[in-house]
């Protein structure tokens, strides 16, 4: 069992996200281990995920005994929808989910699409806030595939694979791609130098 | 002119609400003069509007001198897009408008959709936040129709004038069904009687 000293805490409800974060920890002989938190954070509603992961981490961390990571994700679909549902892609997803995407869009040729995920991570030893940033682009898939990862991966085309979708990948393949897991290798190279 | 007691001020950056208000203060006799402020509230994500104003309200609050009320509305298309847009309404304006709307439904007559406003108000002799919400349901129309409101008012059929949509209405014939309207006529009620 890890010391005290030796836990990172990840807040967040998603276990999906979770279990994400705990491979890649786990595969990168960082001598930290995650463990997850449920606390309910402050979210504002702004045009840039790190204004929100920054705002999210502030409202939480005076509350925990240690370093803690929040993370923000979204999905943008840049052409042709001027980068809806963005930060606000959680929200949507419960909405009108993938149909209600594929249903705006026409040409998914001309699509241009990303994921971004921010990383906002509180790091007790230099009792300071650090952002690491990761990004994948591609296309929006004509129809949804694959039953791994959640959210938009069904119907999201990394250009690193471009004939399979995010949930055609296991969480090893997606991780080494994907924006969630380059955000993650910044912050582990962090780790691994501080 | 206005005696500094008998100012509002409304916290805005939208002059077609300031104007909605503006007419509605005039038209109704009570002894308050509503002027327009543009400070940057802080907005949080949250599936009701009223947090949403509460905590807006609260974020500003202690910078202005006197009576202050803040408004947040949003189009909730609760059948067949489970309140999509929602909270998010004015971001989802700006990325895939009202064409994006429309493009997610396809049996317009089985539609329900609403508007809600809710008015957060700071009253200053009281001393106290007040709350006050308006509601107008109706039907999405398919195509976009009339050139006054603003937002998703060309694609709302109110129930009580089902074949106009909100922008084939005047200011004042809008005032007397919306949910601004409502939600004003509530305040301005207790603004009588406080």
């Amino acid at each position: 069992m890890a010391s005290k000293e030796k836990i990172i805490y990840f807040n967040t409800n998603n276990k999906h996200k979770f279990e994400e974060v705990r491979r890649l920890f786990q595969e990168s002989n960082v001598k930290y281990e995650v463990k997850q938190l449920n606390m309910k954070p402050i979210e504002i509603q702004a045009e840039n995920l790190k204004d929100v992961a920054v705002f999210k981490l502030k409202s939480i961390k005076q509350d925990i005994e240690g370093s803690v990571l929040v993370e923000d994700a979204g999905f943008f679909v840049d052409k042709p929808l001027n980068g809806f549902p963005g930060v606000y892609s959680s929200y949507v997803m419960k909405t009108i989910g993938n149909e209600g995407i594929l249903k705006l869009i026409d040409d998914f040729e001309a699509t241009q699409a990303h994921f971004t995920a921010v990383i906002a991570f509180y790091y007790k030893p230099l009792d300071d806030i650090f952002i690491f940033e990761g990004n994948v682009h591609g296309k929006v898939s004509p129809i949804k595939k694959g039953n791994q990862g959640f959210g938009f991966d069904p119907i999201f085309l990394p250009n690193e694979c471009p004939d399979k979708t995010f949930a055609q990948l296991s969480t090893k393949e997606k991780n080494q791609i994907s924006h969630r897991g380059r955000a993650l290798k910044k912050l582990i190279e962090f780790l691994k130098n501080n």
